[in-house]
């Protein structure tokens, strides 16, 4: 990458200005923040107004699989605008069709009926409506230490501290655990254990809910923003037998860990589990155009087949978005891209992060894979307390602070959230960004090692 | 309009077996649906791969405000993919700003801020989050007889039978009459009268229920799927009225009535109204790209000044939506579209569509306003029984079945609804295509006339 971004400070003091007479910012206090001037973006990088470059290891929000701007998806959207943008989704249209078929191509087992949404949480929403109707059962298990997106449904299934201002006590949601052998719940000291154990808790969850209340558990495959824990063996075809023993839907969320994020297609592929709904959004066309959606196995589509599904919206199935697809879709097989995150993550990123951590007594755990890493960042090695503490602001989280500050001084843009940083960078970055990225790192954890005891 | 589309059978069919086989479809049972393949649009019309052409009376979904491929807006979408096609919500960008910049210039009153969605349902989700978060209260009446979108909490306000399979008793939602002269629910048989009766039963409703326990009150300000019922001169200002007196919310729900829809930027202009949060969508980019909003008071602003907004999502703000937001607010006001909106519901629509009535017995009443008209049919106009019953299907929906198949051979797309057809052009629409409609409906008519007493 060779990008110059020109300089010009005044225009992007306008914008800045024009933002925060006019807009109002997710997940923010709006007189507290400073939103950074965006003048464009090529890549893995983006830059500002004053011509400063990032090197854009948080993929935004962990979106943008195939970089910024990739001239295959670019001129995909600018021909399909010329084409037909819009159109209602009762009818059929030539995009919305390759669109889904290309989807259903990839997804695990029978998943081949596809429901298009605006995003993530829509996809969730209509996933739970679709469990319910399916089964006749109301309550749904998610679990804690999980992100599902902000509408009401979605929220409520949340397992982070964004669900708390907008919790309904009779949402009919139950919250479990989930495995995570570094903070083990379960008091485990090796993965077949933390497995074993995390069964037996769901499967005691369920004896004391009713199996025959419950209509779906819903997991991230492996839970993105809450910390990238990836399962242990067994785990995920554990959950699946349980269910089929239960008559329970099992809904996947590869919001965030689909499409290549880990190095395959979708997270299920590294466990072998096929579940009968699976969720995404983020990854299938990096964001470009808004576009989630539900693929649907055989048996949950034939309940509705004779009787109505009783969900929908303006946009499903939207041109330009379903157009950006397919052209993400096959400029990732056409170019490698998934095969890269795999290569990436295993020969890059995961012995760099490793050897990082060593260096470091601020780094507890280096996890992950593909280009979905976590580095769990702690006070203490010895008894893992975490940098800040659980859901920290203020003086509480400035070694957080400290550290996202260090990172973007370096040129490097963090996806920082509680004691954790994630590096996700695009799954096209190359092996030269990837070392440029994990230098930058290694020098900003000096902030947080100068918190720890 | 001399759009000529050329013929290609095999090329529909393809499109159409692809869809059957991999598209699962909004509001639909899957196997009883057969989607008509659309080759393309332009303007006030779009067509099939067999050469047909319709005049489009639907808007699709009542999104099209600006008509099919307006060259202003495909070129804003062109020329923002080759620039930025997605940035992170916690950043500035232009077209951020300034699609903001001109939502706020046109939204009543001090609604400044906007929250941007992926659609109306999202917008709907977040506005009563910011009522319920702002007054520390729970409860929120909507109307029946209304539409607000289809995630857990937009659909729980919903007042019509899609709300039926997806409701949670639970969900903090009350119920209430609006006035509806017509099939009156108080009464009535005056304007007047109906007003007078509709703030006293809200009056009641909320001293029933709790005034200390209602966060919001949420209208359509003039509701459109439920059936295009203008508000009687009053109401609007009562409810507002009563809202300021017990500290409770106003919420206007112009997804579908904004953005030139009644021939003003908003239908509240219609009534000089301002509420606290005014969610909008489809028109305000026409749908060419995913977008909804929530235009905020200074007052409910500034409660998350200080206090993080707890609600996002990943595409708020999405730059290619914004841009196509910002052609469309610009074209619609350079090409004077909202005035042309306003002239030809004057002076073709509406004195066309009473002039129908009076030849068609199956017409009970016209009704509305700029290029957002009912026509209420009936089985017969001294009881006003509906031609067809309330949420009907199968046979019992067969005189509207018959009419729309009537439209659709004459060359229109209806836009039908229980007993009603939605007379919603886009509202670029030509006084010479608006009386080509007119005279398709004429002629269609008679296929309702056929089932009248």
């Amino acid at each position: 990458m060779s990008v110059q971004p020109s300089s010009d400070p005044a225009a992007g003091a306008a914008v800045k200005a024009a933002d925060r007479a006019h807009v109002f910012h997710s997940w923010s206090a709006q007189g507290l923040i400073d939103p950074l001037a965006i003048a464009g973006a090529e890549g893995s990088y983006f830059w500002d107004y004053d011509g400063k470059r990032y090197l854009d290891f948080s993929c935004q929000l962990v979106n943008t699989n195939i970089g910024h701007q990739h001239p295959k998806v670019v001129a995909a959207i600018q021909e399909q605008a010329a084409k037909l943008c819009t159109i209602a989704p009762g009818f059929a249209v030539d995009v919305r069709s390759e669109a889904a078929r290309l989807v259903a191509e990839r997804t695990p087992g029978d998943l081949d009926k596809i429901f298009f949404t605006n995003g993530g949480a829509e996809a969730v929403e209509n996933a739970v409506r679709m469990a319910r109707l399916h089964t006749g059962r109301s309550k749904v298990l998610s679990a804690y230490r999980s992100y599902h997106g902000a509408t009401a449904a979605a929220i409520n299934l949340t397992g982070d501290p964004r669900r708390w201002p907008s919790d309904t006590a009779s949402a009919g949601v139950v919250h479990f655990w989930a495995p995570f052998l570094y903070r083990s719940p379960f008091h485990a000291d090796s993965e077949a254990q933390e497995c074993e154990r995390a069964l037996r808790h769901l499967e005691d969850t369920i004896a004391f809910e009713g199996p025959q209340t419950i209509a779906a558990i819903i997991l991230e495959t492996i839970p993105g923003t809450a910390g990238i824990m990836v399962p242990p063996p067994g785990y995920l075809a554990g959950v699946r037998e349980i269910c089929d023993r239960y008559g329970i839907v099992f809904i996947l969320d590869e919001v965030m860990a689909g499409f290549g994020r880990t190095g395959h297609w979708f997270a299920a592929d590294h466990f072998g589990v096929t579940p009968d709904l699976l969720t995404f959004a983020k990854g299938v066309n990096s964001g470009y155009v808004p576009l989630g959606g539900v693929a649907i196995s055989a048996e949950i589509a034939a309940t509705f087949d004779q009787r109505p599904y009783p969900g929908g919206l303006t946009y499903s199935g939207h041109p330009l978005a379903c157009a950006s697809a397919i052209a993400t879709i096959n400029a990732m097989a056409e170019e490698g891209i998934v095969e890269n995150a795999a290569a990436i993550g295993e020969n890059v990123i995961g012995p760099g992060l490793r050897e990082i951590a060593e260096r470091h007594p601020s780094v507890g755990e280096v996890r992950g894979l593909g280009v979905f890493w976590a580095l769990d960042l702690v006070r203490d090695e010895e008894t893992r307390e975490p940098l800040v503490p659980y859901n920290a602001s203020g003086a509480d989280n400035q070694p957080m602070a400290d550290f996202a500050a260090a990172c973007k001084r370096g040129g490097l843009w963090p996806f920082v959230n509680m004691n954790r940083t994630h590096v996700v960078p695009p799954c096209t970055v190359t092996e030269a960004e990837a070392k440029e990225g994990l230098a930058i790192l290694d020098e900003a954890l000096g902030a947080a090692d100068a918190h720890t005891v």
